[in-house]
Formats: C-alpha cells, structure tokens, sequence
C-alpha cells in the first residue's frame, strides 16, 4: 500500500536540479522501504524559458504563487534563497497547511524562529537539515537524538571553502591570497569570496545551530565574526610549532542559562578530531554532558550532498502529510544571549618586546592585572626578531581586550602580533 | 500544556542507572523543548532487596511481567540484555500496545526483524538508537536522515575494547599480549575478552547495521566474523610502514541486489577519517550515492553516553504515545545476503619466499592464474628474514582461497605469513 505525496518546488539550481535527479533514481526503493509514492508534480523558476535537464513530468512555471496554492502539491521544498521573497513563500505554504523543506539558511538565520512558530501554529512542519553542513545529519541529531541530551557546546567547521583554504596553507606553507586565487580557479571560492571568506556563510549557520541546540532564538546579527582574510602562513607555522592547526570554527555554547555563538578562526590542538577535518569537508564535534564527545563529518555543500538532505526531510516530512501526524515542535525557550564581552576563550597571542631583562615580568603583570591568566608562553626567533607566544587560560573577551589595550600602551612592546581564539585537546 | 508518559525500566545496571539520573537532571529541560513530562514508575530488578541508589519515587520489583503490565507504564525501557527472556518481554510489551526503547544488541541482531514487525503489527514504536555504537546516532540518521539515500557502504569501528588495544598496539609497538593485560586491569577488557576481541560484539552490530541500512533481514550468525587475537606487533609495524593501520572493522555493503556483511582486522589508510579513531572511541563511516562520505565519531559505550541514546528515543517514542501518532515502519525489503565466498575486498598478503632468481614471476602467477590482481608488492628485510607484501585489487573471497592455497602448495613459498583485508583511501 503506498500513499502518494505531491511536491512542489520553488527553484531549480544546483540543489533542486539534484533533487530532481536523486528523487527519479530512488523513488522505487523510497516506495519499498517507506510505503511513500513521492512526485516532483509542480516547479517554479525565475525563467520557464530556459532549457533544463529532465522534469520527469514536472509542470514548470515561473509563478511561485501558483505552486504553493496548486492542488496538486501537498508539501513545498524551497531552494530559492534569499531572505524576504523566501520569507513570503515559505510563510504561505505554511499558512496554506503545506509542509515545507528548505535549505535556505540566510532565511533560517533572519527569521527562523517566527516560521517556526508559524508552522506549529498551523499544525504543519517545517524541516532544515540542508540549511547546515549539507549532507551532514545534524539537525536531526540535535532535535531528536540529543533531545533529552545536556548540550554544553557545538563547535563546527561548517564552511567548506575557508576549510579547503586553510588546509592548504597548512599543508603546502601557502599564502592566503595565493590559495585564494588558486580556489577561485578550482571554484571552490567565488569570484566576490567575502561571504565566505569573512564568516558571514558560517554566521548564518552558528545562529541556526544555537536555535535548534539551545532552543535560544538567535539570528545571525546576534553572533560576533572574524573571517579569515587576516590568517598569514606565518601564523599557521607558529601555531603547527606549538601542536595546533588552524580552523575557523562556529562555536556555539550554553553557560547556566545563558548561549554564546560566535565563529572565528581558532586553534585547534592537532590531536583534536576537528583538526584532522581536511579539504571542503564540513565537521561539527558536540560536546555533551551525557553523551561525551560527539562529531559528524561529511560533505557541507554540493548538489548531491545537500539534495541527500532535502530528500531526508521530504521523506520525514510526507510521512507526516500521509499519515496526518505532524509533530508540533513546542514554542523554544528563551534561553538568553550572553554579552559578546561576557564570552570566554583561551587566547593565543605573539607579542614583540624589547630585549632586555625585566620586560617579561612586565607584560606577565599586564596579564594578571587585567585578570588572564597565563597558561604557557614560549620564545620565538632570536634577538630583534624575537617574539613571545602566549597561550593563556580561559578569559572573558572584555578582560582580553582591556590586556590588549594594557599591552599596546607599554613602551617595552614593540608590537602585538596574532591572536587566536584557542580550543583544548 | 505537558503530556505524561510514565515509563516501566527493565533492568538497572550500568545503563539503567545511568538513565534513572539523567532523566532527574534533564526533567525539567525535557518538558521544557518537548512538553513532556516523563516519570520512571516502575523498576523491575532481578534482586529487588539489593541497596540502589535514589530512585525518585520509582517502584522497584523483580517481576517483570508486572512492570510490563501496569496500568502506569505507557513504555517500556530494556536494558536487562539476554537473548531468550529479554525477548519475551519485548514482545509481551508490544502485544501489550507499548512501545519498547531497548539497546540490547544480542536481541536485536537474532530477533530484529521479528520484534519490527510485531512493533508494527500492534501500531507501537521499537527503537533501538543504543544498542549500536552507543551514544552515536547511527540508527536514527540511517532510518530518517538517509532513507532516500543509496547507501552503498558502512564500515564501522564499533568495539571499544578493541580500538583501545590495537591503538595502543600502534602508538607504543606494544605487543596483543601485553595490551590485552593492560586493558583487563583497567577494566576496558573482560575477565573473558571473547566477546570483543574475537569479533562477536562487532558481528552483532554488523547484523543490526545490514538490517537498519538496507532493508535486509541479517542475523549475527549470518556475519563472518574474525577478531584481533591473530594481530601482531609486527604485522601492525608493517601495515605503518605501507601507510596503513589496522582497525576491527564491522562491514557492510551492497551490491545490486546483495547485501554483504563482515567483521575482521583491516588496514585502513592512515589519511583515511577512520584511521585517525583512537582509543575506546567508535566511528562509523557511511559511503552514500548522494551524500558523499559521511563518519559519525563518539563514545560507543559507557553508561551516561548510552544512557543519552536511551534517552533520545524515550523522548521520540514518547511523544509518539503522547501525540497517539505512532510511526509504523514498513516491513523491511528482502534483499539477499550475497554468500559469503563471493564477498569481494582487497587483500594484503605478506609471503616469505625463496631468495632466487624466476620466484617473483611464479608467484606472480599464481595470483594471475586465480584471477586475482595485484596492485602493489614490496620486499621487506633482507636475505633469509626477506618476505613480500602483496597488496591486490579487489577479489572474491573464493578467488584469494584458491590463490592462498596455492601458493602454500608452491615449493618457493616458505611461508604464507598475514593476511589482511584492505580498503582505499
């Protein structure tokens, strides 16, 4: 006995044209295995004139509006983009009593948890896993396995082309704008890579991924950046020198009751599983009071990886429209955001100072004056080229900057060089 | 608006009582992000006069028929183990309209498909997240995350015990003996280490692992099965020097219409995710059609992290009751278990061979003459003490028989020494 479910989708990029694909070549196992007869029966594109591969019987139209409202179509995958027209859409599908399926993380990031309510108030569902770490099962992790789970911190390479970056200059001593260019070429990295390459990309995904661990409402405005336009081969072979690699990393963490995301590059010690996280893979280590350490790993982007997790929820999401069963995710709690000065990390900093006896003392005084505390530190180079590698013990971002501020000031210091944000083993 | 689920626990062991705490920590937080209030009511222990820890107003018995019965049970938790008995109460449970959480592997890798489908029958929920690699969460991305997906392989370090010792065997050169002491006196190992280090635990999940992944009705006595008592210090030596290490590795696979399934020391590449799971840990690496390369990585066992898992499909199964919208599975699929002697992998063959011009060439052919094909051979040590590594190209178990057997047939032979499977980079 199958049940037919009708889909209809909005947008047919690299994702949807995948979908497409991937839903023709499973749908007989899909039927065996879940009893669901599943059928692309309406899509909407900005150009219905323009050629495209095989619609496998598929209308297409270029009105958005027709597909939702379409009889014919009883749950809506959207693989458009985009923030505000995105938002009309899904929020008319949902209100319309129609499921929906997204990718579109900037959506989620801006107006996640309106739609989210939305669809519980309309006794509908409305499933991401594609918006984050494409292929990789996380959301569904966070919102059914570790549903009952202590979560105390995500953190996750969730870019796929800063990691490729990195990994290169750290396996092959090269310049970030050498990479750069050289991923632009492979098109790994866009011709305008600043979404990328600033963490805006990443951004979007710690906000979403503080909702759903947290059940905190944060929208990427709310999560303090650095890219990693500013990492130097230098900085990475001192950080290999001292057992660390560098990953920018979305970091996501609960403290009593209050949540803090931000994403910046960070050292990661190289017997962390994150550091082995080579090339465009994605990877998100979960640090569990329960469970212990957790870590999913896989392929963040692409059209095959990612329509693999559309498809998941299309399949979770027509099991709930044929057996009339939706599940109501209950309204999140307000878990509130920490102060972005209130957030704590150990830091790595590469200081220059004159050379002469009395001026560690000085700047360890800064340090402890100011309330950080000094875990390691280590002389690099010799004389004139001579700096010092601080690690320091866990510190409030505010306590950090007044240091810096301390340290800027003080005759002895030549100059304040890198500084990291440091993760432990 | 909260539901309550009351919830009959058999069995309370390392597991059960890891559970008892963590749902007192996470009550409130659970009713919080899912509206449900879950009380343990009811305990059943096999000496019920035995001192335990707190029980929040549990009751504790030794009849088990009673716990299962009670008009205040609405699901049962299994965590007693066993094959015969635990299988019993499960299906009493059913019958009794109650859906079971259980994370008993022996059960489910001998009756799996059997207590599926009477979980069907009777319109209630059999989760089993806990009984495969503990606190990962390979069966609810299997079931829901990649059911559309065409899953083509799993491979999965699934056994702590033997993790930890063929780790250490790797980092300190120690030798199995050795670790294998080591490990029983801090308690990673038994007393009677069969289970693990012969392969049965592993074989078990590989059973559950065919079954979840492809629709396939796999039992443990179905799975070769060899374990890592044969390893030496100088096979592991050797694997380093080709760029490999050796890990238990649960496998399962499919073929067209045929699913495979086995468990044996293998070298894996060091650059392989695999390779760099260390010490008690537990991964399991999925290769999809679609998805790409997926590895989920965390604790396989231990009472708070299986405790997780249990608790994850307590709040899924749960909500089922609470919500009256249980989710059947359809029946499985029947694919076929492909025999055994036509399972296809790599092979790694060390031979200790005269030292005389013509014996590479007839060696050689043997393997050629066999249909087997070879990828990639080395000399190792010098004069008497010389032997060759042989590493092949995929063949058929039946195809590298024939070869082994002729080869010990073959007078220049002195010696067929290890043999490994082998997997790609």
């Amino acid at each position: 006995m199958t049940a037919s479910v009708r889909i209809g989708l909005l947008g047919m990029g690299n994702v949807g044209g995948a979908l497409v694909e991937l839903l023709q070549e499973q749908h007989s196992d899909i039927a065996a295995l879940t009893g669901l007869d599943l059928a692309i029966t309406r899509i909407a594109v900005r150009d219905a004139s323009k050629p495209r591969g095989e619609l496998y019987g598929a209308e297409l139209t270029d009105n958005v509006a027709a597909v939702i409202d379409a009889d014919d179509v009883d749950l809506v995958v959207e693989l458009v983009g985009g923030v505000d027209l995105a938002r009309d859409w899904v929020a008319r599908s949902l209100q319309a009593g129609k499921s929906v399926v997204t990718g579109n993380k900037a959506l989620l990031a801006a107006h996640g948890r309106e739609l989210m309510d939305l669809a519980g108030e309309h006794n509908v569902e409305l499933l991401f896993e594609a918006s984050v770490a494409g292929g990789i099962p996380l959301m569904r992790a966070l919102q059914k396995s570790l549903r009952g789970e202590p979560i105390e911190r995500v953190m996750g390479i969730v870019n796929g082309t800063t990691n490729y970056m990195l990994s290169k200059m750290t396996e092959d001593g090269a310049d970030y704008a050498e990479v750069l260019a050289e991923a632009q070429a492979l098109g790994y990295a866009e011709a305008d890579p600043t979404a990328d390459v600033e963490g805006h990309d990443a951004q979007a995904k710690a906000a979403i991924i503080a909702s759903v661990a947290f059940g905190a409402s944060v929208t990427d405005a709310d999560v303090p950046v650095q890219g990693i336009s500013g990492v130097t081969a230098e900085d990475i072979a001192n950080a290999a020198r001292l057992g660390y690699v560098i990953k920018l990393l979305a970091v996501v963490e609960r403290s009593g009751d209050e949540v803090a995301a931000r994403v910046h590059p960070t050292m990661v010690p190289t017997s962390h599983p994150l550091a082995t996280v080579r090339g465009s893979f994605n990877a998100v280590f979960i640090e569990g009071g329960a469970v212990g350490d957790l870590m999913l790993y896989g392929r963040g982007a692409g059209g095959r990886p990612t329509a693999s997790a559309v498809l998941g929820d299309v399949i979770e999401a027509a099991t709930s429209v044929s057996h009339g069963t939706v599940r109501r995710l209950p309204p999140m709690a307000d878990a509130r955001l920490r102060a972005p000065e209130a957030a704590m990390s150990a830091f790595y900093l590469d200081l220059s100072v004159e050379d002469r006896p009395g001026v560690l003392a000085e700047v360890a005084g800064v340090f402890g004056a100011n309330g950080v505390s000094i875990r390691s530190m280590e002389q690099q180079g010799l004389g004139a080229e001579a700096s010092i590698a601080f690690i320091t013990h866990e510190a409030t971002e505010r306590d950090m900057a007044a240091t810096l501020e301390k340290l800027n000031a003080l005759p002895s210091v030549n100059r304040v060089g890198a500084q990291y944000r440091v993760i432990g083993g």
